[in-house]
């Protein structure tokens, strides 16, 4: 996962931790104390130009060859050149290379090389490779992601990682240990991505409701001063499930973390029983968090009209940042699909009588038939509702599928036939975990009633806006009434009002510092119009009070336009 | 509508059609032929830092001293400073101002001055006035848009725009047409807007879907070559309702158009009997249009994987361009209200048994009590459906409010109390709007058998999506029934596949040239990654093979790194 703060992001977030990873005990021993003396710099070359989500497809090879011992990197086509590794364009000297390993003319698949590709004195790129910057960008202007084509590039065998495989000084491949080992990094990043997630759209919060305190506009009763815009109630349903969704990812990110730290010995000790079931739902987390958080921001930003879309808001640069985690880490559809894969498998299970374990252990479960929700929206009978609607999506979406394989279609043939209502049922489910997470971390973290009361109103506005969202689900098959969906507007409504007096006091709870929100509308004392005059004056277009381009475009291009209007 | 393309957008776009729509026939005689000939340079300024959406909240004040025949233009407060004029920071001379009127001791409310800001000859601000850039942006790179204060800034009396107003010599006011005359140009702007919103989310798709069909990633068969990205359900689901989306909004546009240019001569005679509904209509249609674009943009983004994010893909700058267009011209949740508001008048006019005109004649009728939707997905069943959804929602809305006035509310706060349930009325009306004169569109243009059919696809497509994505509205009260909304997801998929044949034709038919996408990703020859490759190199960090920087930051930073491990 990239990060902008830092010129070297991905020495420390990915190059570092595919070697530890990855290596052997050797290799650790040789590379690791190379890297945080910062003798070299690496970064994490896995994506081609012509090839991300579908690793298996990457074309660069690794052909090793046994009368010299060294591994011959090679990019065959224009498509296999590497393409949006943090820092490659200008800046490391090495890169962890995910290549298609080739021993004695057999292919063995995707395999993790150490190659370097800037000479040490000179920082000049080594014969045989080009390297360069892939150009502008919507946003992490300050990383130098870069492209890097190899051209019959030789290292040495030891410098392919060989923890779980190996390639003996003849050539002969070799499997060591169990690949799941790696799904176990793979969850730990994603919680890391969730928690990210959350924050961002925690940091839009603030900035957002503070804002929103200050700025004053329109007319709601005649003749009193303008109120403060929080008051609308359209502002209120635009920011407060925002809040409330900032605090559910941030609980899961939280959860999926200690649930992985929990059963790190049993799968270190190779028990991969809950494994599977905290991968899937892993990838569906980091999917629906950081698509929240993408779509958050912008509604951040925009319910700031227009100030929202000077940087003096720090929103454009929170949300340049944030988007594309919707896309590296694993593509969010393709993680949604992930989630969905296991599902369909566990919805098998429950079919011939299995027992589930842990999250879908509620597809075990026939639930009730009616909706219990009533007017204390009790939290029980909301989680009930939403395992009732993806235990229903997700016995739906395995219906379709069989009927498409009954009319005579092949498995993968059906999966895409099916695949828009395997997301939904997949989001579905990932909706019941948070919502059931963030009950769950009511009763953990909320000793203090106050603190439980506004958790808890905020957890309701969670689910009842999701509901809200996707009523088609809950009402379908006659599940939810009528009425009672009615009544979920009105609770909505009621929810926006109640929240709204302990609004600022919960996005001053993050405690973001000023220094990291860098948001002039944001700003913890409120004073927002004075410093908006300061910053826009500090901007180097104003150093002088006529700017050097009038003199060079402005003036001539009038005189040319006035001239040829004569 | 500011436009980035030039350099004095504004000038054209505001100055002169503020001048033009607003002054005198001796006013229109003296500025426009020196605005035309470039003589002066202007922009139009209405915002202030502290007030937007707001108009009759501005604090400028313009007072009128008969002593002098002059009017002072003063910015009384700091918050009173204009703010984001476009062009106002570093380019024009003049500016349109909007300002409280005083004459006499009283304020006559708003009015708008032609006021000079900076020097003809030297450029420099003039005395009393402080005028600068507001500083950087999410977009809107090459437009300074500006702030200004005035201290008590003399203008000759002449400068007051008088077409519908005007000051005598000494200081009388008088009020001379009616200012509904003004909703008609702003009709004719808000068309222009939903327009180009329309075009706008065109291009995004015609880059998305040409790049889909060039990008192969993932299996789809084992065995079988990487399929095109279009070929998956969900990619389809991601970008064909979009493309429906498009065209939807740019027939409506031009309906909006015409239908303004029809009645335009009854408005200048005097009769508006048609211009409250086509006004409240176009402030909906203008939010709605501008708020699906802007979402519909980083849909497409987002499905172009990481390359989406390079501005190699044209997608940012699309989309930082598109967006400001939800917030100027009326901020969209004010827009929806807007509409609702009308809404709300013509819900009781039908109640009171009064026939309703054009747009709203709907809400006269019972319209069905089932929904008719069929097999064949028929477009007069579609419509029906929509009907009979956004008059019950308005019904709806018109009751909430009654119920809390009924409870003791003043009105102003019964509105706000179903503030939300307004808006979303609202968005069934337009929607509605929308898709009716979709299908009228159909009719109107689809006389090609083959164009009638795909262009009935997109309608049905347009309309099946909306009801998904809205299933709770269509079924409550019994009105859709489950099984009708379950094969409303089979016709979905339907329709995905169907379209998917023509999709690229259909984009192609946008006829947007390579010059206008300025996109490698959506490329007409679809030879997208030697370009890619070109145009990164041409990115000015690879002029050098090792950039200054690195000697500069990057190599002291690492020696100075190492020593501190050492
Ligand atoms: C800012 C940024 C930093 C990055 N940093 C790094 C880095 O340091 N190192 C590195 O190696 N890479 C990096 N990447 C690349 C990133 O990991 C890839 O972009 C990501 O893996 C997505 O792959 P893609 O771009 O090929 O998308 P694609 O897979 O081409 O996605 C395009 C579309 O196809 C759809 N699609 C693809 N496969 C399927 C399927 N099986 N079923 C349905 N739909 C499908 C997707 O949903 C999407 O809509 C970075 C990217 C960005 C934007
Ligand atoms: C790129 C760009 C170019 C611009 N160019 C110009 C220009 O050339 N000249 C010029 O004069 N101005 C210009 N503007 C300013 C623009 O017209 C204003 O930003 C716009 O009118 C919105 O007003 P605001 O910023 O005060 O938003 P606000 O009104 O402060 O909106 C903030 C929030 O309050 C809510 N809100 C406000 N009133 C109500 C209400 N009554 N009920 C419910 N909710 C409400 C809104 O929905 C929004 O969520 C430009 C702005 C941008 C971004
Ligand atoms: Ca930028």
């Amino acid at each position: 996962m990239p990060h902008e703060s830092s010129p070297i992001g991905l020495h420390t977030t990915m190059f570092i931790p595919a070697i530890a990873g990855q290596g052997s005990d050797k290799q650790r021993r040789k590379w690791l104390p190379l890297c945080e003396s910062y003798r070299i710099v690496g970064t994490y070359a896995q994506t081609e130009v012509g090839h991300g989500t579908f690793v298996r497809g990457l074309e660069t090879t690794a052909t090793y060859d046994p009368q010299t011992e060294q591994f011959i990197i090679n990019s065959p086509t224009l498509t296999s050149t590497k393409w949006w590794p943090g820092n490659l364009g200008k800046t490391t000297n090495h890169a962890v290379v995910l290549a298609q390993l080739y021993t004695g003319g057999k292919c063995h698949g995707i395999h993790a090389f150490i190659v370097q590709h800037r000479d040490m004195e000179t920082h000049q790129p080594l014969p045989g490779v080009e390297v360069g910057d892939i150009g502008p960008k919507f946003g992490y202007e300050a990383v130098d992601n870069g492209f890097l084509r190899y051209h019959n590039v030789r290292i040495p065998r030891d410098n392919m990682l060989m923890r779980y495989s190996e390639v003996t000084k003849d050539g002969r491949y070799i499997r060591k240990a169990n690949e799941k080992l790696t799904y176990g990094t793979m969850v730990f990043v994603r919680s890391a991505i969730v928690s990210t997630a959350a924050k961002n759209l925690g940091e839009a919060c603030t900035i957002a409701i503070r804002y929103s305190a200050v700025r004053r506009q329109s007319e709601m009763k005649p003749g009193e001063p303008e109120p403060q815009v929080l008051d609308y109630q359209t502002q209120q349903h635009k920011l407060f499930p925002l809040l409330a969704t900032s605090y559910a990812y941030w609980f899961a990110g939280r959860s999926m973390r200690e649930t992985y730290l929990d059963i790190q010995g049993q799968i270190m000790a190779g028990d991969f029983k809950r494994l599977p079931e905290l991968h899937a739902l892993s990838a569906g987390l980091k999917a629906m968090s950081t698509w929240a958080t993408n779509e958050g921001i912008e509604t951040c930003r925009l319910s700031c009209g227009g100030h929202g879309y000077s940087h003096a808001s720090g929103l454009p640069k929170i949300y340049v940042d944030a988007t594309p985690a919707c896309t590296y880490e694993g593509e969010n559809t393709v993680m949604m699909l992930q989630t969905a894969r296991y599902l369909m498998k566990a919805c098998g299970q429950a079919a011939q009588g299995n027992e589930l374990p842990g999250f879908v252990a509620y597809l075990n479960q026939k639930g009730v038939d009616r909706c219990m929700i009533g007017d204390d929206l009790s939290l029980v009978s909301l989680v009930s509702a939403y395992q009732h609607r993806a235990r229903r999506l997700i016995g739906k979406a395995a219906l379709q599928m069989k009927a498409h394989m009954e009319r005579g279609q092949p498995q993968e043939v059906a999966w895409n036939l099916a695949s828009v209502q395997l997301v939904h049922c997949a989001k579905a489910h990932v909706q019941c975990y948070v919502l059931k997470n963030f009950v769950d971390s009511i009763e953990q973290y909320g000793h203090h009633e106050d603190v439980a009361r506004v958790l808890t109103q905020l957890c309701q506005l969670f689910a009842v806006d999701g509901i809200l969202n996707n009523a088609g689900d809950f009402l379908q098959g006659g599940f939810m009434s009528y009425d009672q969906l009615d009544n979920m507007t009105a609770k909505l409504l009621d929810l926006l009002a109640a929240i709204r007096p302990n609004a600022v006091a919960l996005v001053d709870a993050f405690d973001f510092s000023d220094h990291l929100l860098q948001s002039v509308l944001g700003r913890y004392d409120g004073n927002v119009y004075e410093n908006m005059l300061e910053w826009a004056k500090s901007s180097p277009l104003n150093d002088t009070q006529v700017h050097d381009s009038y003199y060079q475009y402005m003036q001539p291009f009038l005189k040319e336009m006035h001239k040829s209007k004569l």
